[in-house]
């Protein structure tokens, strides 16, 4: 791979000489701003080589770098080696950003521009880096240019996978409902219309689903609403008769995908409004109607789940839970143990527990695949936060230490996101304590109380907090908001030291994953989805409170009962009271008789 | 008073007609930013009758609102009644905006400009006020007229007083150093040069005192720094010869004050940081060269205290504590008690208690005045956030409920702020729950710890989270940065709900002074300043923790025990010890005795 890349490289420097470009920078987004992109837009990773969610590689004609955050930085290191590129970890005090980097390789050079694709990076990334890269000795930046277009010869085209409609049953209100809040969302910032180009906003606001999107339902389009139309603009093959008609019933005009530049130019509203976090820079610049830069009313609305939603993903997660718990009890038994040295079942490894995982869901109704890659970390690979094992990489698992396991489903009602870690013999202290620790983050979240609006930024602290005083940290989010048979992170919101005015509100989902990870050594993380629900109203205003969704048991083998507090030790056995009562009904007597004794007070 | 207001109310409305303005806003700041403001400038008190710190009066042809925070709802309701003024409350569910309320008020007016004087409101204040009544139906705003300098026929003067040098041995710095290091924070912003408009960071930077404004020692002037000059801009006659000659050696020109606007007219370089929040309008609009908008690197400057500046502090405070510990044991035996029924010594109230605890002060070394006007209140009067007694509401002492009492002074070697809540005799079950809570979360914060760099915002739930289990909160901040003999309320870092991306570093010195409010019936509050300091490192970078500064016990008897955490009581306990070992040195016998008990464990 190492060579592959290096002679990549060679041709997009090549290419950039004859365009008199200094540098060329490479998001890891795609003109919809997703965390996950279709292959054809996986250009970052085509050029460095580095394959995880998040990153952005630069080139210059003697150097490059690649920054990604602390979730890839054992990752990076492994798959950057010998390619040429420099590993630039973010949020790591003396690591430069893109501009002071590009500022200090340039010096000097007779070249003074950089490139990037201007559809593959939202305006408001754009309008950031124009200014940075000015003030670094006046450097400009072109967005017109896409080498990939010559450099990658056997690029794979934009997915075309067929379309469905999302029931009403699921969905819990139609799309022409939806558009007509929208609509008065726009109302009330005085905007005629909007560009939607996030491909769940567009899925959510429609009642439609696709599989353009490796785990995410969704489909490559964009929707303009103006005050009296709604546009898709999308590729006419994957539309089923079904959907054609729907869309006509719902009253959408349908265009194609490449028209959508010429829509905006031929958009007639005085104003619209363009979320320039959303919005890609190309099609930004497109817009010569007055654009109020805000962010988009849908983000918000699609995270406040209805009730037909929140009872689609308590039922989603009962039977998540139960297929949980069908797989803990497997693994649990399929252990080499004293008296049987060996496995009683098939060799076990990373890999194949994670397929029979992923068995144990596809047997649940409604299950429509996984809602990400599986991570499957043992020992040492569980300190790797996003690690996804792979043949090369794959260990068998042992009767000692840890297994950090990370995985969800998308059912039709509704999608899920769980984190055990889970004793497979005898542990460390340090591995004890360490757990315990995080547990004690999971929990203080669980127990937290907060007023109507306040943010996750304000409440992260109390996930952090005892690790925090051992000198510990994580340096991911604690939580994301998870969608509706949707994407499993979905924003705004979310818990994280990172500042986001995302104001928590009743009906939102999130997640409380803190966790710890010791390179070469463990990992832990313990993550629940949970629902922010009202708890009261007083003088002071309505306050909220978390109830958590998921249903699984949280292994008590690796606790040290004296770190707990009695609060904590009072929560997780009422949490596990909870899980017993509501999956055991649904379970064998042996599995319903395993569960008691995960979930037996402590 | 209302009634004079209203006449006040007369003569605005006659030259607004005069004018063609539908409406004008006085805002309670200065040309400075000043959160307390000469006489010369407070014209929103002059306008309302309303005389809190912070407020914003709105005055149309015919309708009156004044928008203020929660600690000021209770005072701003009594002071305007029959004012014709509408108290608005700011952060409360409901209440609209400026532009929002002058929308609706002007719906249909042939009037669209709204006025605003230039100089008194920050440049980004006024920048977004501007964008918030385009968007409510294209108001304008106009921002080169003062109607205050036709109708405020008796407006005092700006002050005169005189200035000195505030010297080394408490400075720790010489102007000359903080100067060099100013110019080369701005070379970091590729900045040439920058004005300076805040009083205390202009006072910080010159190594000078004066006494314009009420408890802050500061002078009213400008300064100007280029690459090759710095100019002061003050009226001459607050400068004595000692100081003259001072500025002369440090190589400081000295302008007049009202020269500022030709100042910035003349400047020369390529460029000028401005802070819009501290530059008024009317000086941005007055530059003509490229603007920098970034926060003024002295902000931060000043608020990191070199050791200096921090033996000072703990100097200081140990001198405000002995004069506590006095007061304290002063006002316990100065109470009416079941064998002395009657107060053995005068009459207290809550006025008598503070000139008391003032002349407590005043015999201690260094003491330079108080730093803010102390807040004494006695059971409902507890309530009142920032209540400041007076003859009318002056009420007596008696041996039962709570007393909040937040009070401090300016020494030559640093500022104090200290807030404790008494309990004069028997309490309520309600009071001693609300106390506990209070206690709790001011424990929380005093034993947290956190990355440096780790925000305010961050860390502010764990001051809150044991209140909000109980749908209680305060509506204040949890703490402030506090001045070196400088302004008791020194930014941009706090602790607070609301986000201010001022990273936490070692050096820093921060309140906390969580609180609950029960309007009509009592108020605590608990404060310590602490001081940042460094924790451990680890291989997850450096981490902080909290000091306590203040030397003063706090109140043990309204703790409910059961309450505190075994950790919260080590850490009152352990307070208390240090408490006593630094204090009762000082002490005369019967006063360390006293503090024994005052310190002993629960």
């Amino acid at each position: 791979m190492a060579d592959t890349v290096k002679q990549r490289l060679e041709d997009l420097r090549e290419v950039m000489r004859r365009e008199h470009l200094a540098a060329f920078i490479f998001p890891s987004t795609d003109p919809h701003q997703g965390e996950y992109v279709p292959d054809h837009w996986k250009g970052r990773e085509w050029i460095s080589g580095f394959n995880g969610s998040a990153g952005t590689a630069v080139v210059t004609l003697d150097a490059a770098a690649l920054w990604t955050d602390s979730r890839y930085f054992l990752a990076a290191e492994e798959q950057l080696r010998g390619t040429g590129f420099q590993l630039m970890k973010l949020k790591i005090e003396g690591t430069p950003t893109i501009a002071q980097w590009l500022g200090r390789q340039l010096q000097g050079s007779p070249l003074t521009e950089v490139g990037i694709d201007g559809w593959c990076s939202s305006a408001s990334a754009v309008k950031q880096l124009i200014g940075e890269l000015r003030r670094e000795g006046g450097l400009t930046l072109r967005t017109n240019f896409d080498p990939l277009r010559v450099v990658w010869r056997s690029r794979p085209a934009i997915p075309t996978n067929p379309v469905e409609v999302f029931p009403l049953q699921y969905a819990g209100e139609s799309a022409h409902d939806k558009i007509a809040r929208i609509r008065q969302a726009l109302r009330e910032h005085h905007a005629d219309g909007m560009l939607m180009a996030a491909l769940d906003d567009i899925a959510w606001t429609l009642n439609l689903r696709g599989s353009d999107v490796h785990c995410n339902p969704v489909f490559v389009a964009y929707l303009l609403i103006s005050t009296r139309d709604v546009t898709l603009y999308i590729n006419k093959v994957k539309l089923t008769p079904a959907v054609t008609s729907y869309l006509q019933a719902e009253g959408i005009r349908v265009d194609d995908y490449d028209n959508v530049t010429r829509g905006l130019r031929d958009y007639f509203e005085y104003n619209i409004l363009m979320d320039p976090d959303e919005v890609n820079y190309a099609l930004y610049q497109t817009v010569t109607r007055e654009k109020i830069e805000e962010e988009s009313p849908v983000k918000r609305m699609k995270t406040i789940k209805n009730p037909t939603e929140i009872a689609g993903f308590k039922s989603a997660m009962l039977r998540d839970g139960i297929a949980m718990v069908k797989f803990l009890k497997w693994l649990e038994e399929s252990l080499p143990t004293p008296h049987h040295p060996t496995p009683i079942t098939q060799h076990l490894t990373e890999l194949t527990i994670d397929r029979k995982l992923t068995s144990l869901r596809a047997e649940q109704p409604l299950y429509r695949g996984i809602s990400f890659d599986t991570i499957a970390g043992y020992g040492p690979h569980a300190a790797i936060v996003h690690y996804e094992a792979t043949p090369e990489t794959d260990i068998p698992l042992e009767p000692r230490g840890l297994l950090l396991l990370d995985s969800g489903a998308q059912y039709m009602d509704g999608t899920t996101d769980i984190t055990r870690t889970i004793a497979l013999g005898p542990l460390t202290d340090e591995e004890r304590r360490l757990y315990t620790l995080v547990l004690k983050g999971h929990i203080q979240i669980e127990l937290c109380k907060f007023p109507s609006g306040a943010s996750g930024t304000q409440l992260d602290v109390l996930a952090r907090q005892a690790l925090w005083r051992e000198g510990l940290n994580y340096l991911h989010g604690t939580g994301h908001g998870v969608g509706t048979y949707l994407c499993v992170h979905e924003g705004p919101h979310q818990l994280r030291m990172e500042w986001k005015p995302a104001p928590f509100v009743a009906g939102m989902t999130v997640t409380d994953e803190p966790g710890i990870y010791l390179a070469g050594r463990c990992g832990v993380r313990i993550e629940n989805t949970l629902l922010i629900v009202p708890y009261c109203e007083t003088e002071f205003g309505r306050f909220l409170g978390f109830e958590p969704l998921t249903l699984c048991p949280i292994d008590k083998r690796p606790i040290l009962p004296d770190l707990l507090t009695a609060e904590e030790r009072q929560w997780l056995n009422d949490y596990h009271q909870t899980v017993f009562d509501r999956l055991s009904p649904h379970l064998t007597a042996d599995e319903a008789e395993w569960l008691r004794q995960a979930c037996s007070q402590i």
